[in-house]
């Protein structure tokens, strides 16, 4: 059996299927135009917590829950976890879905982290490896901030073309056939959608080094497994009723629609990116957009998916990007490479 | 197809094989037992660079570029990397392996990285997902330190419960039946090893704090995923050669084995640990032994594998070990969980 296809690419054999999924977000997000969509709003951003990483940590705990439930799927039903955060060392997973004891691969791909989870999710599902498997992915905006800018405290100018980082968690809840019917015969609704195919994507490096216009860093490795993905199924744009990116911001799809003209590719009727979608720029102050691992996940969950099961599209070409730099690799004067990790996911 | 076992537990249906390998390490590590065996030593622990994080990427560069040409592998015929390190947001791999452009996915179980990697890896493989992948891992001492502890300039006193970070990497090359026959048509050695289970591991915390102990932070992880791994396989500690902890170190093992004993396990006579065997504690004052993603990926590839090719082993329980803290987490009081992954490897 291959399930490979070209280079990067997977086609699973056995559908894979989204059973269900739950987003958790701040009060930032829970104002946005996406606000009412989301399956939880904070009351504030801390969550009853004593600091922003517990506060992240207890949106990845939430959002797992809330999927398990939406989904009818006890903890002892999933065989592994895929997740992963922007934190050092991934401590908002750590100290986040420990509770629920299932076997946790963690995963760290900036924010691509979503993609990836659900590539290696799939894959896992239409292997054989596993009936069911959880995803989950979390950012916070004033963790994130810590972790790679400055203390908030500091009240640092934003520049125009700087995003703002999502508080909120996504978690995904997949499955193969018998998954689906196990679901059904527990009353609960879904499954929401189907995984069809996903491509890997690799470090793409401009050389850019602004940690303040992440959007123009992520834009060439968005482009390039785009290309790859293309090539490898044979398809063009035309094909997606929406090619969506995960956090490119307003620069970063303009960079990427003229990379992708550059190769040939017109995909600006079809772009969307997560990161404009999540905020109202003008009346949120958010500038380029939003950004985070959070950002793709809850808006995958809340807007995505519900546009495939209502069938206003039907496959849209989800591709998460992520941007490789640490406070350190900053500060030490190094480049901010890109990735990004596509999958295809399609109506019922 | 299932390929599965029990909750946590995966049997590829399909052979998988660690077609070659390759190691690279520092002076320390150089001087040590294992010293001789090693694929590289570096001349001094910078690798020719001007920051640790930069050398530590060296690593893996080096690490990946060995085991392809031990393998007779070209890097347009891997399809996927899976790869990480220690360092915040995985800077380690970021800037290590780009110029091989590999689709890469990115992996964190701090150092149970070796063992997540090869099961992802394995997993790609025996689900017709790849013919080829790459899983490489390192950890570097001087950027560990500053990342973890204190700046090396402080020159803190180090307990005896603690550990030395080892600086390495390892990097392996994993294919299926098919890609055994390209590699023999090459006229290169291998394979070294069939990978022939996994099982994945949950989070343990048994709330201790001490990051300066991480061998009893790790030991209850480890016992966690070796019961789970007995009870999935219906296997007993006699059913392997060899049952190798990633870096439990001297505290660690005998946590360990305690720990083991009470759950009715008997590992005493079988039971290695990689952050023993690396140094000699004595001579080169490392305390409780060797430590990071390095320490058991290293070992693996110089000292296990040659074990298992020379048949001195038949079959060996592979299981890294991780500690999940961060600066952050640790300096916000926080506990350090453990988590730990193993794999089967047998020799052909």
């Amino acid at each position: 059996m291959s399930q490979s296809l070209g280079k990067a690419s997977i086609v699973p054999e056995k559908p894979v299927y989204i059973l269900n999924s739950a987003s958790v977000v701040g009060t930032k997000e829970g104002q946005g135009p996406l606000g009412l969509l989301f399956d939880m709003v904070g009351e504030d951003d801390m969550f009853g917590c004593a600091t922003w990483e517990e506060a992240e940590s207890t949106l990845q705990n939430k959002a797992v829950g809330l999927a398990l439930e939406k989904a009818g799927v006890e903890k002892e039903d999933v065989s592994f976890l895929f997740a992963g955060d922007l934190l050092g060392q991934s401590i908002a997973t750590s100290f986040g879905i420990s509770t629920y004891q299932i076997p946790l691969l963690g995963v760290y791909g900036a924010c691509s982290t979503c993609g990836e989870s659900l590539l290696l999710g799939a894959m896992s599902v239409a292997g054989g490896f596993a009936d069911r498997v959880l995803c989950v992915t979390s950012s916070h905006f004033a963790s994130a901030e810590k972790e790679f800018r400055f203390p908030l405290e500091y009240g640092n100018q934003r520049p125009l073309s700087a995003t703002w980082t999502v508080t909120g968690s996504a978690a995904f809840v997949l499955g193969g056939e018998e998954a689906v019917q196990k679901t059904k015969k527990n009353g609960r609704g879904g499954p929401r959608a189907r995984i069809t195919g996903m491509t890997a994507g690799k470090i793409v490096d401009y050389g850019l080094k602004d940690s303040m216009n992440m959007g123009a860093c992520m834009a060439p490795a968005a482009a390039s497994t785009l290309e790859q993905h293309f090539i490898d199924f044979g398809s063009q744009p035309d094909f997606y009723d929406k090619i969506i990116t995960g956090d490119l911001g307003k620069v970063g799809q303009r960079v990427l629609i003229d990379l992708m003209k550059e190769k040939g590719y017109d995909i600006l009727g079809r772009h969307m990116d997560c990161g404009i979608e999540i905020y109202d720029g003008e009346s949120q102050d958010t500038h380029a957009g939003g950004s985070g691992c959070g950002c793709s996940a809850v808006t995958l969950s809340a807007y995505i998916l519900r546009q495939l099961e209502e069938r206003n599209w039907k496959k849209v070409l989800f591709l998460p990007t992520g941007a490789l730099l640490s406070k350190t690799s900053f500060n030490e004067g190094k480049s901010v490479p890109g990735i990004a990790h596509c999958i295809v996911a399609e109506s019922l």
